[in-house]
Parts: structure tokens; sequence; C-alpha cells
């Protein structure tokens, strides 16, 4: 039999746990299936004392998890602490900068120094693998990275957050606005206690940089992402929403646009019956598009335990067979650097909800306005049920013919100087991405 | 830069022509990724005079396919010849006996002959590689040997031949029969002059043995896949099961059953808004049930030049990354030997079609001698609308509890007695499987 893979894993929350679990039940089949043993050799974690439901018995105890990288008996760090600075962050960098190979489940972290790190492992020959950092348990990583290497991909769409897609479910499935749900959600641990990193569109936002660099072969870029969370969806525009035969989902979309790659994550009506429209709950999922494969679409669980589990076993398992490739598909410096494609240019359909006063007129003065813009309006949807609620003022949707961004903030800019029209109106853009 | 990876090709039909195209459209992009240059270094295919439209200048033509495999200058050959005997085989294993890799689109051979292969290359320490076989541009197999390794799988379930959902699906959409939109659908080129391969479910079979034996760590067992086609689906079955809120699919399903492994393929009724219902047209899909990662969904193109090559590709740059593995996960001496499940014991609920005389008390001797097999019945439709078709006689559709197979076989046994029953019944199970 060959060398043992040592393996070093810091950070024992769930998913620590889930790893360590595996290890120790499924290891005959994954010694098997790497024709080498595996040995869990060193674990750090906070809390020494803490009953976690595993046995740790014959596993060093390392209170400084960066004591990892420099153990001369570890061949592979599992980094489970999370965030994108401070201990994971030294921990990996000096791993791979000691020759050993990495796995991370950490998004915020490869989304902002990814390069950085791939770097360092290119320049060691080690491995930097980081299938649990996007869509859990879904196999997506290993699928641009390695399955979907003839392809030219045009572009990418994801459910990439399983908190604000069981959020939109619920919200949809009972009626109930998005604070009611939220607190729900809490309550049940599928949101945090601050919520802002999931609802606000940041989690999605950091998984979608890793995506768009993979498909794109450019560098990971965060900062280049277009952000919007979910927070001011209401019960209201998901009922709307599908009364013209759309869901509301937030997506992260990467695609080629003018002058560089367009990356954002925003609320979005995908239309019912398109693959992405149909998954719900805590689910995730990605449809690619590549010149030779046509549209491919993976669905899976986005987090919990086990899939984020499967997920760092997954690319356990690569390296104790011997991949190494480069972390971003080919070396750093074939990567293009960061672009960002313009947004006035960039055009789609539109939907827009907003109170507006219930007088003859008033119509005629927004519509005016949006024509003024040259946004041409596909449908208008005025209720009465919502008035009262809105000092005598109605909701009023519209849905617009493909519309360009730039256009479109010239309506916006229009539409708030008219006295009859109260508030900010709510923009979500239409996306056929992901249908069939 | 390393040692180039020189690439023979057998066969250059559809895929042939797709995967010799992208070796010289993208062949910086894979040479990248894989760090070393790639060669195609030969073909070989019937006809040398045939224009292809591909460039293959200074590229060996080889008449007979076997030189490949005895060639010094070529370190994987590419089998895309079909059949699992006669050539195909002899290349395919005269390769790996002479050390190269192989890399595969052919499911027959791999359902037959998988395991005897696999010994081989496991003692040359080559690859097997074989994604294009299953799904075309799905990467299933990558999923099963590489993403899934730290789960015990419960069930796998996928729409793994197109063009029997291609007829389904039109099927369904035109209220036409069977008969009818196969004739269609061999004008478009989705189903062969002689379809029986595909509509009588053989194809789906030889895919589900493939992925049966990746799931459940036993060796490929082909002749152990129960097998019932779609020639007797019915547009008015189509019909009815959309009634009661199902879709009519052809599945390959491998579970876990009593005493062994149960494979089949054949007709099911799987619940409307399940994501396997989904898939329409000529797409595949595949669910699989993993007791860490969940339910995890892929769906996308199964055949065709693109999806097809696209899979070929990345068998191959599997290879170049310099991944060797064994080819069914585990090295064959730890397959478990074929067990078939007791299908007596297999239970579900079923959809069950016959026509009946429409007379005072023939509804009460059905209703009777299914009661006699301990069949339980949930919901009875008679239709008046189907009378004259049938000499008088109505189609009765029957949607039972979970019941067993052995009870099943009861039922039918005594309701061909009843002179009341016309023909034999239509018996199609009901699954969940694959269902959120």
């Amino acid at each position: 039999m060959n060398k043992p893979l040592r393996i070093g894993v810091a950070g024992l929350g769930t998913v620590g746990v889930g790893v360590v679990k595996i290890l120790s039940e499924r290891a005959e089949f994954l010694s098997a299936a790497s024709g080498r043993p595996w040995k869990l050799v060193a674990v750090s974690a906070r809390d020494a004392s803490k009953d976690r439901g595993i046995d740790l018995t014959g596993v060093r105890w390392e209170s400084d998890a960066c004591a990892l990288a420099d153990a001369d008996d570890i061949d592979v760090v599992v980094e489970l602490i999370g965030g994108s600075e401070g201990v994971a962050r030294d921990l990996v960098e000096a791993a791979l900068s000691n020759g050993k190979h990495v796995v991370t489940a950490n998004k915020a972290l490869i989304a902002r120094h990814g390069i950085a790190l791939a770097r360092i492992a290119e320049q060691k020959a080690v491995s930097l693998n980081y299938e649990a950092a996007v869509a859990g348990g879904i196999p997506i990583i290993k699928a641009l990275r390695e399955g979907l290497a003839a392809n030219e991909i045009s572009s990418v769409a994801g459910i990439l957050n399983g908190t604000c897609n069981y959020i939109l479910t619920e919200m949809e499935a009972t009626g109930r606005d998005f604070a009611d749900v939220l607190k729900d959600a809490q309550a049940l641990g599928y949101a945090e206690a601050d919520p802002s990193f999931d609802v606000g569109g940041i989690d999605a936002a950091h998984k979608l940089a890793i995506l768009a660099s993979l498909a794109f072969g450019q560098e990971v870029s965060f900062d280049d992402v277009e952000i919007e969370g979910i927070e001011n969806i209401t019960a209201a525009d998901i009922k709307f929403a599908s009364e013209f035969g759309y869901k509301i989902k937030l997506l992260g979309i990467a695609t080629r646009g003018v002058g560089g790659i367009d990356q954002r994550v925003h609320p979005t009506l995908v239309p019912t019956g398109s693959p992405l429209a149909a998954v719900s709950g805590v689910f995730n999922a990605v449809a690619i598009e590549g010149d030779r494969v046509g549209q491919l679409v993976l669905e899976g669980r986005g987090a919990g335990e086990g899939p984020t589990a499967s997920a760092v076993l997954s690319d356990i398992v690569d390296v104790a067979r011997g991949l190494v490739m480069p972390p971003f598909i080919v070396p750093t410096d074939h990567l293009k650097a960061p672009s960002r494609a313009n947004v006035e240019r960039r055009s789609s359909p539109y939907y827009l909800r907003f109170n507006a006063a219930d007088r003859a007129g008033s119509m005629a003065e927004i519509t005016r306005a949006l024509a003024d813009a040259s946004v041409s309006i596909e449908r208008i949807v005025q209720r009465s049920e919502g008035r009262g609620k809105s000092d005598g003022r109605l909701p009023v949707v519209f849905l617009t013919h493909e519309t360009d961004e730039g256009s479109m903030r010239m309506a916006l800019k229009h539409l708030s100087k008219l006295e009859d029209v109260a508030g900010k109106p709510l923009v979500i853009r239409i996306e056929d991405s992901g249908s069939r």
C-alpha cells in the first residue's frame, strides 16, 4: 500500500464535525478509492473541552490552527474556520507556502484572495481545492474545473444562497411578508442572527465571483460584483410576478457583457417552468451555458453538515488520488485581468412596481415619463385592493419590453419627479437565462 | 513544458468529428489547463476519402483501428466506434493491455465488459474513462466517481434516453400516439431507423447498469436490469396521468432492494413538480440520493456532437492532468459480486389501465379480483369517451396504494380470468424517487 494521506482539520463547527465523522465512518472505502490509507493526524478548534460527539483519540490537538501549516506530519490542511482574513487566511497561506495541499470551504477567502493563494499553490505544485465554498454538496467547481473544460461558457446563473431561497419560497407559499418570514427562518436556524450577509446578497456574491472566474478565465474579482439583496421584495411582488408567469429568485448571474464580464446578484423574475424557478426551499442550483454542452443544470443542497462535508471529502479524495491542477483551471498567469461590463448597455425586460395617485391623468404622466426614457411597456396592472395601505395611492406594476439599463435609470429619474409617484419604485430584472 | 499528450481517435462519426474540432479549436486552453501540449497523432475510420469538414493534415490515418493500440507514439486511445463486441472491444482491450489510457463513449461496451476491462486498466495503472457513455454532456460519472465518494448512495433515478423523452414529451404536448410521434422523431433524426434499442429501453439499461455499479459498489451487471420500453404507452395514459398529477417518463432506477440491488428501466409515473417530471424533450437528467449530500439532480443534453464531445474531452483532460483512478471508484477486487433484488418484495403504488365491459356488476368483479390479491385501490376513473374504440368496452384506470410486486402479479392473474376485462392491462409503477 502507498504512503498514507495525513490530514489536519482546522475548525470543528458543524462542517468540521461532519468531516471528522466521514473520515472515520468511510475510512475503508476512501482508502480503497484512493489507493492509500487516510489518517487524521491533528485538529484545531477554539474549545478543546466541548463534547462534539466525535472520537478524537490519538488525534493531536493544536490550540493554534497555524501549527497545522508547520507540522511535518501533515500532507493536507482542511480549513473550516471561515472568514476572509485572520486565522483562516494566515493558515491557508502558510500551509500552501510550506508545500501542503489545502482544502477549504471558505467562499469569502477564495472570493477575496483566491488568485494570490492560487499563485502560491502553483509555485509549490500543490492543490488548492474549494468545492465546498460554492453551493454546498453540488459538485459545481468540479464541473467547471474539469467536466466542462472543452467549453466556452457564455453564462452562469445560480440560486446560490439557501437562506434567501427559503425566505422567498415561504413568502410565496404563505403570502407573508419578508420581515415576518425572516424571523421564522432565524428561529429555524436557516438564517443567522445578523442576516445581512445572506439576505443582502453578499454570500451569493462571494460564490458568484468564484464561478465567474472559472467560467470566463479571468481573475476572481469580488469587487466587480453588483449586489442587491431581497429586503425590498414584498409578498405582493411575488403575487404579481406569479400572475405574469414568473417566480422571484435571488440569482447570481455572470455573462460576457459589453466591454467586460458582467457579474451581479439581485432578485430576478424567472419564468415559471424554467429549471431555476422550480428550485425551492434551501436548495441551490446552477445553470451553465456552454458552447458544446448546451445547458447544464445542477441542483442540490447548498449548505448544512452533510452536503458541505461531502464536498470537502471529494476535494480530499482528489488530493489522495494525486490530482493536482491549477486552482482556477489554467495557471494564474493565463487568467485575464478583472474586467467590468458597461452596465448602461446591459439590457433585459423589467418589472417595475410603485404606488401612484389614483386620479385622472396620473397614468398618462407616468407612461409619458417612461416613453421619454425610451422604455416600452409590455403590460400594466393596477389593483385597487392595495388602497388605504398607501395613503389612497394604488400599487401599479409595469412589465417592460427589453430595455437597456441606461434607459431604465433615466426613466426612474423622470418618475422621481412626478408628484403622483410615491417613494422609490421597486425595479426587478427579468431573466430568461436558465430557462430551457 | 512537459511531455505532450499524444492522442489517437478511432471512429470519425458525429462525435469523433466533434472531438477533433475541439482538439484543434481549444488546443491552447487545453494545454494550459493540463500543463502539457496535446497532439492528435492518428485517427482511424472506415472511409478515408469522405469530407468531414475537419483538417487532418499531419495526422496519420490508420485503416485498422487496432493499430492505434499498438502505436508507440500514442498515449491515449479515444474509442468512438461503438458496439459491445468486435473492433471496439478488441481495440480497447489491446490499448489497455499495451499500457495506454482509454477514453470511450461506448455504453454497451462498458455495460457488458466494463469490469473485465477495468481489471486490465488497474493492472497496467492506466485510465479507463467513460464520461460520454452515460447522459452525454452531464458530468454524472465524474459526480459519482469523484464528487460523491463520501456518500452511501441509496438511489439513482434518471431519464437516460433522449429519444424516449422526446417522444413522451411530444405525445403529451400534441395528444398524438406513440407510432405517430416515433415516425416524426425518425424524420428529425432523434430516433434511429431501427428504434428498438432506444424505445425498448436497452440503451437506458446500458447506462443504468453503469450508474448502478458506481452507486452501489458492485460489478456492472447489465443482465440483471429489468427492462420495459415505452411502446405500450398511449396518449390516453399520458392524459390520465396528468389528471392524477403525474407525468410519464422512461426512468432507469437503481436502489437497494430486498436481497440485492434492484435495477430496472420502465415507464414510470413521476409527480408533476418533481425535478425529473420537468425534464422535457431530448434532455437527460439523473437524481441521486446520498446519505450526506441528500438529493442531487443533474440535467443536460444527453446526446449529440457537442455534449458528447464535451464529455470525451473532459476525460482526456483528466488523463492529461495525470489523474489515474480505479474505473469503478474502488479497485475491481473491492466490488461486490452482482446481486439481484427479490422483485416480488419490491413495492410501489401502481397505475393500471385496461378496457372493461360497461355492464352492471363488472366493476364489482374487478375490484373483488384486486382485493383478493391484497391490492388496495386509491382511485378509479372510468371514461365513456373511449367507448366504441374498444367494442363497447370502456377504459378503466386504477391508481393503487403501495403494493408489492407479488400481489400485483397475482391481481393481474385474477383479472386475466375475467370475461369483462379485454386484453392485457397496462401496468405502470408510480415512483416518488427524484421528487423533492
